[in-house]
């Protein structure tokens, strides 16, 4: 296995290149008896896909997901549900001058170390295209953490570039192309992905994942803890270069005196944990920080070399992001509720009681 | 499973609790006819083991390691290698006062919740001590990647709290209980972890880990990226709030006409990247940096609740590191030697070609 | 995960129902730089597709697969390699009255016990449609391992209820539909299928399923020993309920000194053994057979209960194989190919040494 | 992973060798909350161990258990449970002579052939000794599915050599050194079993092994059917070379309008399936037979080479079982009940509801 599966109980096998027929995965493990059709998990394709705003890739993807197996009438049965995307608008042509060299900052270059040859047609299997089953996938999985423990996840940018942006009202996210919580700032922003995008660079940003309503008892104590498979999936969404769980790499400053969550009767008096205590899930909001690296397609040239190691330089003419991170938010949700999903199944099987909670004890002090 | 198997080719489980019989693991899949004994092992050990300084925790473990399978006549066989530790100072009356009651910032509340019960001696399952066996089985993988491919690892402390320790000459690692890579500042670090001590508190720390002469192709397309491995591996290392991989959170402001490395003929111009691209090894050194937050047990007073969910007060007065940062060094490195066994014996099956390189490339320039 | 992943390293997810959209396979570990396209897969495909003579079921499917994904300009490229056949011929009126029963010998209680529901057309998951992506897949491995080492994999059946089929001659196994290695007795066949359709039961079969050109040294210890492995996927093809490696059941009454195959310089004597010792594979010929079960679908009455435990009777009306061992020779090879390809990347990064054979010794005798 | 985990949920990891320190093996994923001890493992490993009779070898172990994780005081935690089991009576000079020599029907051969050396010190990984670590854990899961759901697992002798073995009385197995399930016929095995020690030859023996009480809703549809998954679980144990759930290789004659197990309101009217349909466990009795080979080791001559290849005899005079069989039903009892507590975690998390079962239906007619 060449780790195109994620997950051990929800398990979902992804396959697929960006400009092949079509993407999709394979989801194995679903429990029986859930409600599901397409339009549970078109709404965050939506969200995801390309050319939506002038901000994104102009690519013009319907992303429309089939669903192949696994539903019948209506209800999952406990057996693999199969989603189909298939790719409409591949012009391969955009990277025709690049079939023979080595893209700085992209795959290339490992991908052909790796295996010897590569499809190079927008990237291949390293295309950030790959990501949107697992959106599908995640739509799957936020449904049933909804209806089993009313568990929800939510996502926003909290930097672009230099630019911060506060947290301020969640429910502004789905008002503006860049998720941001706010209403505020947005034209700045605007202004500052204009001028990114004449300028033929790109640049990084900084993104919040956050689940409220996790019960407590989510991981295991050793490898599989919680906050380490959610360091996995994130660091696995491409571009992503870095991974913070609560107060990130906040606690290299901090004293204990400050760090340790105070348990009071009526919950936890803060959160600098994020949620996760030991590797297993405290009841406390879930908080997760990640680090989206710049786009490195860009129409700036940069020196390379090609496949007989001569020098070489590239500049990408392609439709590109100028900003990954932009629509990364969905993605990253996704991928933390495909953790959650599986930590749920485990404490299923494995935890103390499969029925009953234990006494009640608190979750969680605002 | 739950969780306690690391890797999927060269796989470690681990098992044991802090104040137990015996702690240890069983490595499945480490490739036949390399020589090995207790003496390949027992020096990493030795580096990670409590009691070698003033600044760590007192308790005193041998932590002699035994091998009891897998190597025959001083080679290893091919079958699992079993390692084992027998605890030996086993204080559990430092914990006495502490059953009932949930230690902030520690797992008492999260593990009660998933099991129903705890073994409180130590920690039980979530004491760092937990990290013992990993790097004895990290020396195994650490032996082979250097005979096999050259392939070395090595780790320093690059923060201490506020202080910034910068890497100026590595081989100081190993003089200095720091495992600092200078010889500048050590006192002023002495200074501050005495005053710390005293004051009750504790404090977190920033440390770099690497490896050098990692051969491109190493790492997979999806999940399991090289990268997330490594962040799946060092998120669960006790007490790891953040990962970052190259440059990390600081690609949020770069620039990708920055970021994106170059290649020339005689290899990359930087490493920005961190040596992973597109989840793939790209020959150049891998650079990791990981946030430990500062120990929860500490002698000032916190705030908690007992198991009726009662309020009460809670101070630890056991033999504790104030920093766990210091002892982090060789866990970090093991870690990591382990998720780059497993990557090199993936690539053995599944890459382009196992026997004969693919033509010379550049791999990296300083 | 719910056990639709077949392999760990050669890993085939399989997904679909017998009348859904679609079935399908998503294959992951291929190695990469293997010339492959769909013809290549579709004459095993068309060997165990339905309607091919009067002696099987006469629903028509054309079986064509798809490749979806993992091929790039007619070579592997080490990705996911998704393979899709399309369900055409769908008359799910012919199960509308068996909506409500369990029919004895079917999946149809245990699955509503597991599941709290089930898709009743045709068997839904539990039809032995599911096993076309296997043999879509399983054609995949033969030719790698072909290419690669050698290795052939073969079948037929040697025996129809109480008519033993003698092995004389592997080519006719092309040329008539029972695939039996004999051009004598067909006929006697032929006139007992008629015969038995005609009275409407259907009765069961034993194959034999071989591989020739394996390499020693393909398994492994403990409990992934090579013939494990093959009981393990042997056991999971429908209907099957007996696997016996080598003399199998016949060893009872053996003695040590007959069954203990002797080696001689030239190779090995005889081959009580079937190709395996202590899980790994010696040279010899694989030889492996299984038992698969009558039919459960008959037109012959038998008593049932419904799901509210009440009394019913179920005759079965649609168009079923009176003896499904018929078409079951083409996926016991496939299923013996895809256990062998995961052998053989198993012991590419875990064996001896991955690129020069030990000194030669012998394999084999006749 | 080279293969010595066995289960997905309830892991047992296998290590060591014959005549090495220690064997044992790590279970993880044993839910918390059961009383445990080694008590509850002694009485099974006794069963199984040598020097009990005449008719076994006679070497002397006393397989002491020691668990060294996953309990505190006298409960399950949740965490991984160590079992180790010194090596006490190793007389590797019994096994010089036989260094460099590939003994007939041993692994000797194909070990070399695939890891280029091996431990020869009675077999090393290979030999039957490393079932006592399966026992040990077998005991662990028949114990919890005995106080989980009533689920029984017993295990007899049907076969030894030519002479057939009744099963009129299971409670006989326990006072007679075959396993037999009668008190009739005993005088015959053990006379035949004299002679045939006398004679220097070994024989094959059938075993059955049976669940009762096992709920209906076990098991998975595609590959990870239970019966497929007893399959793996049997034909991993040494020796064996034949399976069969249920009618076995009697199916192949039988009609349909027999084999079907008709339902009635008040249960199964008979169990020609084994107690597995479609993969799934049926609520009827599971019913298991297993074929085991003669042992290899004889003191009468065979030919063979040694590594380098050069024809020479071999003769063995250590202590061995002349028929392996007469030990193996704990050992085949215990894989049995690993399969099943692996298939009740797995349901667990998956079924279709974790605490209610389904509106009433029958389960078993004797």
């Amino acid at each position: 296995m060449s780790g195109s599966t994620f997950g051990r109980w929800f398990a979902v096998t992804n396959f697929g290149e960006s400009h092949g027929p079509a993407i999709g995965c394979v989801i194995d493990g679903c429990p029986p008896g859930m409600a599901l059709s397409e339009a549970d998990i078109q709404p965050d394709l939506d969200r995801r896909k390309p050319g939506t705003s002038r901000h994104v890739t102009q690519r013009q993807e319907g992303d429309r997901v089939e669903i192949l197996s696994g539903v019948y009438e209506g209800q999952t049965t406990g057996t693999p549900i199969a989603l189909l995307i298939r790719n409409e608008d591949q012009r391969s042509k955009d990277y025709g001058n690049l079939l023979d060299t080595f893209r700085p900052g992209h795959a290339d270059y490992s991908y052909w170390r790796k295996y010897g040859l590569r499809d190079p047609r927008g990237g291949g299997r390293s295309s950030a295209r790959l990501t949107a089953p697992m959106v599908a996938a995640g739509a799957v999985a936020k449904k049933w953490l909804q209806q089993q423990y009313g568990t929800t996840v939510r996502g926003c940018m909290v930097q672009l570039g230099e630019i911060e942006i506060p947290i301020e009202d969640w429910a502004q996210t789905a008002h503006n192309p860049f998720f941001a919580a706010t209403q505020r700032g947005l034209p700045e922003l605007e202004a500052y992905m204009d001028a990114l995008r004449k300028s033929g660079d790109s640049v990084g940003a900084k993104l919040r994942v956050e689940a409220q309503g996790v019960p407590p008892g989510w991981g295991a104590p050793l490898f599989d803890k919680l906050d380490a498979q959610i360091a996995y999936a994130m660091m696995g969404i491409n571009a992503v270069k870095g991974v913070e769980i609560g107060d990130g790499f906040g606690v290299v400053a901090q004293r204990g005196s400050l760090h340790g969550d105070e348990l009071h009767p009526d919950g936890f008096a803060s959160n600098h944990a994020g949620g996760v205590l030991g590797g297993i899930s405290s009841g406390q909001d879930l908080v997760v920080s990640i680090a989206i690296k710049p786009t490195s397609s860009i129409r700036l040239e940069k020196a390379s070399i090609n496949r007989a190691g001569e020098p070489t330089t590239v500049v990408t003419h392609g439709r590109h992001d100028p900003c990954v991170g932009i629509r990364a938010t969905p993605i990253a949700e996704a991928m933390l509720a495909l953790v959650l999903m599986d930590a749920a199944l485990e404490q299923r099987a494995q935890g103390a009681d499969v029925c009953l909670p234990i006494s009640p004890v608190p979750a969680s002090r605002p």
